[in-house]
C-alpha cells in the first residue's frame, strides 16, 4: 500500500519539478486520501498535504483532534497539527520557512479567502495549477482501484437486488430509500457516495429529484439511481423499473434508453476522442425522435469522487485511454410523464477495450 | 415564504450598495438556498443566484437538468440554464453584458479557477468579499428558522431514543448506525446532516472517528454523534454511553464533560464574547486536569448548514446576540481509553437568553 503512495508522490514530484514549483499546497480532501492515505473530511478546518521541494520535506497538516486518526491511516511521517484558535497558514509559513517563488495550487479547490491568506505569509509569490495534473494522475486508474470501484458496484447491486423486493405499492419514495440505505451499510458500505435517488412516477422526469413522501405506485416508473462507498471508492448505479404493469410507451422508452446506455458502452474504447460515447448514446435518443428530452452529458468519471474526469460529453475531445473508469448513463425525462435512466460503468481495460463493471440485468424489470 | 427571501435580498442589496457592488454572484449552494428557497447540490456544474445591481434584475443559473425542479422550488422569475458542453461564464457575461466594475463574490467559495474564468469574460473589475456579510445575515437566525432545526432536533432525538433500545453486545458499529440511519429515514428526515459517528470502546477517543466491523462490547463507551436534515435545515447532537455498567474512571470523566457542557449552556447569554462559553466549558475539563484531552473548540453554528458561523472557540471575540444557534460540545478523549462528548444545541432567544433546544437527557444511560 505504503509504495502506492509513494508511487503516485513520486509522479506527481516529477511533475512539480518541470513547472519549477518549490512548494506544493493539496489541499482538496480526496486528494489527500490518494497521496496519503489519509481519508477524511476536516469540514471548514484547514488540513493539506504539502510538499517542500526545496528542502525535500513532506507535511500533513491536520487539525489537532485529527492527530491520532492521521497518524494511523497516513504514511507521511511529519505531521503538524492546527488547533482551532490558531491561524493554520501562519503555522504553514512557521514550518516552511523562506524561499518559496512558486506555489503549485490546485486552482478549483483554493479559494480567493485561501489566497488572501497564503498572501499575507508569503510575499512575492507566483501560483501554478497543479490541480489539472493530478485529475490526471486520479483519472488513469491502476487494476487495484478498478477492483475497489468493482468492489463497491458488488455491494449496491446486492442493495438493488435486495431492496427492491422491499417495493409495495404504496410505500413512500422516503421509507423505500430508508429500506436501501440500511442495505448499503448492512452489506458493509461505509455510505452512500451520493445522496440516494428514488424517484417514482412523474417524478421520475426530474434527473436530480429528491425521495420525499410521494407514495410509489402501481403503473409508476421507478428510478433508483444510488450508490456507495467502500473502502474510499464509490459506485453508481441507475436502474428504472415499472411497478405492476408498464404501457406501452413506457416500453418504448426504456427500450429506447437501454439501446442508448448499449450503444454508449459498445462505442467505449480506447484511441477515440471521449465525446464520441456520449454522442454514440445521444444519437440513439435523438434518432428515436426524443432528443429534446435528454439534456445532459452523457457520463463522468468515478473512483474517489463520485464525479470526477473524464466528463463525458459530446464536446469533449479527451482521447480515451486505458485506466479511465466512467459511467454511462443517458434518459429520457418528460415533464409530467416521468423518465427512464439507465447507467453503467466502464473501465478501459490495459488492451484498449472497455469492460463493463455493473452486472445487474439491463432488462425492463416490473416489480411489486 | 416568498416575503421571507425577498427580504433576505433586500437586505443583501442594500450591503452590495454601501459597497458599490454592480454584480453579486452567489455560489455557495446553501446561500444560493437561503436566497431563492431552491435547495441543490450542482456538484461540479455551475450553479449561482446572481444580482446585476445595475439593471436590478436577479438571476437563478442552473444546470440544464435541473430546471424543472428549479421551477418549482425557487420564486426567482429568470432561470438561465446551463447545458454540460457549454461555458457557464461566457453564458453569464452574455446575460449580463457591459458595465460591470466591482463584482461580490464569496472569497471562501469563489475558487482560483473560478476567477481566472471571470476574468477571461469580465475585464478590468475589482471584487469584494461579500461572503462575511451573507454568513453573518445567516447566523442570525429568526424564530421560524429555530422551529425548523428544533424539528430537526426532535427527529435526531426520537432516532436516539429509538436506536439505542436496538444496541446489542456483539453488534458491530457498522451494523448499529445502518439501524440509526434507517430510523432517520423512517421518522422523516432527508438524509444525515454529516456521516454518522458511532464509535465505541478505546475508539471514542477519536473525536472524528468511523464506524467500522467493530463490535460493540460489554463495558464499552458508546459514542453517537449525528443529526439530520430536515427541510434544509440541520440538526446534530452528541449523547455518550456505557455498555454494560461503568467503571469509577468512565463515571469521572462522564460527569466532568457533563458539567463542562452545562458550564458552556449557562454561559451562553447575548452580550458576552463567545470566546467565554468556549472558556465556561473548558475550563471545567481543565480544572478537573484532563485539559489536555480536550483538544478542540467547544462548539460551531448550526443552522442550513452542520457547520456555519459563529465558532465557539476561546479566541472568537464575537458578541453573542439575538438568533444565534450553535452547538456546545466539549470532550474529553484519551487515547487507547475512549473519550465522551455531550453535544447540547442553543438558540439565543429574543430576550438575548439561551434556550437550550435539544432534550435528550444528558444523564449517563447505561444501555445493551
Amino acid at each position: 500500500m505504503r509504495e502506492q503512495y509513494q508511487s503516485r508522490i513520486n509522479e506527481l514530484i516529477k511533475y512539480l519539478e518541470t513547472q519549477q514549483v518549490d512548494l506544493a499546497i493539496i489541499k482538496d480532501p480526496k486528494n489527500v486520501f490518494y497521496y496519503t492515505g489519509f481519508n477524511s473530511d476536516p469540514h471548514e478546518r484547514f488540513m493539506a498535504f504539502v510538499i517542500d521541494l526545496n528542502k525535500q520535506n513532506q507535511y500533513l497538516f491536520v487539525p489537532s483532534l485529527d492527530l491520532e486518526i492521521a497518524e494511523n491511516a497516513s504514511f507521511v511521517k511529519t505531521i503538524v497539527t492546527i488547533s482551532d484558535e490558531l491561524n493554520p497558514y501562519k503555522i504553514l509559513k512557521d514550518t516552511i520557512g523562506e524561499g518559496v517563488k512558486a506555489i503549485g495550487l490546485e486552482t478549483k479547490v483554493i479559494s480567493l479567502y485561501h489566497q488572501e491568506q497564503l498572501n499575507q505569509y508569503f510575499l512575492n509569490y507566483s501560483y501554478k495549477n497543479i490541480g489539472e495534473f493530478i485529475s490526471g494522475q486520479r483519472m488513469r486508474k491502476t487494476k487495484e482501484e478498478c477492483f475497489k470501484v468493482q468492489n463497491a458496484i458488488y455491494i449496491i447491486e446486492k442493495v438493488m437486488a435486495e431492496g427492491i423486493k422491499k417495493v409495495k405499492e404504496g410505500m413512500t419514495e422516503q421509507d423505500f430509500t430508508a429500506e436501501l440505505e440500511y442495505l448499503m451499510r448492512k452489506f458493509g458500505a461505509e455510505g452512500p457516495s451520493f445522496s440516494t435517488i428514488v424517484l417514482s412516477g412523474e417524478k421520475a422526469s426530474l434527473p436530480h429529484g429528491r425521495p420525499d413522501k410521494k407514495t410509489i405506485n402501481k403503473g409508476d416508473f421507478l428510478l433508483i439511481d444510488m450508490g456507495v462507498i467502500v473502502d474510499g471508492y464509490c459506485s453508481d448505479i441507475t436502474r428504472t423499473f415499472v411497478v405492476g404493469e408498464e404501457t406501452e410507451k413506457q416500453r418504448e422508452i426504456y427500450d429506447i434508453v437501454r439501446k442508448a446506455t448499449l450503444e454508449g458502452v459498445n462505442a467505449s474504447r480506447a484511441g477515440i476522442p471521449i465525446g464520441q460515447i456520449d454522442i454514440a448514446a445521444r444519437n440513439v435518443i435523438k434518432e428515436a425522435g426524443y432528443g429534446q428530452y435528454f439534456n445532459n452529458r452523457v457520463g463522468h468519471g468515478l473512483g474517489i469522487d463520485v464525479h470526477e474526469e473524464p466528463s463525458v460529453h459530446e464536446n469533449n475531445d479527451l482521447i480515451v485511454e486505458s485506466g479511465l473508469l466512467f459511467t454511462i448513463e443517458p434518459g429520457i425525462y418528460i415533464p409530467g410523464f416521468g423518465g427512464v435512466r439507465i447507467e453503467e460503468n466502464v473501465y478501459i481495460d490495459e488492451d484498449g477495450t472497455a469492460k463493463v463493471l455493473t452486472t445487474f440485468p439491463t432488462e425492463l424489470i416490473i416489480i411489486g
